[in-house]
């Protein structure tokens, strides 16, 4: 799935390009939309994320248009690892990968078997 | 009362000076500091904000070091308005005014007779 | 002119409501916008903001749809002041002004005449 | 290197818990403070982060006190990649990684020889 969002000047440092941290913030939103296309948006505050990493390949900068794809790569019994591609004009400028766990009662829990089947689903 | 900040990296942007919004994020972290220092920090959350205004009569870039002063404008029935100045070498940067509203189930309630008290204290 | 956002997680907080301060990002976001729907956008930053008042009348959570209304509320030599109203099912959420100053060699300038037209068109 | 600083606010969601992304914008200005006390703070924005890791072991919440230790995992040629550990009540809550490159004319340069000695002192 592809979700595409200019970048905002309030993502921008003093450098002129994005403040690393502010691609998570589109991560977040992302995984949202990815979730919503599923039917499961309410699942995303019963999976906080767990762990995280991103590599910078090229500077981004306000007003940049960006198409962000985000896919799973994989899910375990509990969790859910997305991988991001935030792309400039066709080149990949943010990868990145971001873990969530499905959380029950303050403890990781299995994820349900119709959350699992519509993640899973083309 | 006053706190002294550095305006950190994650405030700027590309022009090099403050996101003008960065300030709330300031006199929110400030707001918490005074209320704690009259042993009302759990009061935060029952008092949201529904106004703000600010002015903007000097620069603040990175690294600058800021004085925030932080006072009670007024207090209402159910209501206070803060006045908040942040300074940088001694001159008036940013001048500011929020005004919170105690809730109660869902509605502005009386500020409590203990509250009232404390911050209208010193 | 009017843009159209969800509430994003990252908008709020503890509440379950928004940050105050997260609709002056979005009304950033909606001024760029409508300086591009006039051909102005590389405008937005010779115009840094120098006041900003904003009044929170319905609770906005996260996943809300929103529509933003950004319009001139008054052109002046070298200002200009915005009004913005986030909606949400049709009725006003906040509203806002935000008054810029076009800055020139580190100074107030007069705002260029193509700018003001431009500026001004309905 | 430890500095300490409060959960703000600003930093949480409507989890109640912090934004994974708050603990690198925390991180960010640990390698300010890090810097500065070696008199690199200059440094800062010559080194862009180019990599970025984190894992979240326990949860944090408003207001929790947070101490933050910087340390230099690695100098290359060019990079440095610094670990931080936030730590809650003396156990690790965030753990991560970050990794800057040192970038003159829009490319990577060696680090000079001052910065790297000052970076690598006790």
């Amino acid at each position: 799935m592809t979700i595409t969002r200019r970048v905002s000047w309030n993502d921008c440092d003093p450098s002129g390009l994005i403040r690393y941290q502010a691609a998570f913030d589109w991560f977040v939103d992302a995984e949202v939309e990815f979730l919503r296309s599923r039917g499961m948006q309410h699942m995303f505050e019963r999976m906080p994320r767990v762990a995280a990493r991103s590599e910078y390949r090229i500077p981004l900068r306000y007003d940049d248009l960006v198409e962000i794809d985000v896919s799973i790569a994989e899910i375990g019994r509990s969790s859910v690892t997305y991988d991001y591609v935030a792309r400039v004009g066709g080149r990949d400028a943010v990868t990145a990968s971001v873990t969530c766990v499905h959380v029950s009662d303050g403890r990781a829990a299995s994820i349900p078997d119709d959350v699992r089947t519509a993640l899973q689903a083309g």
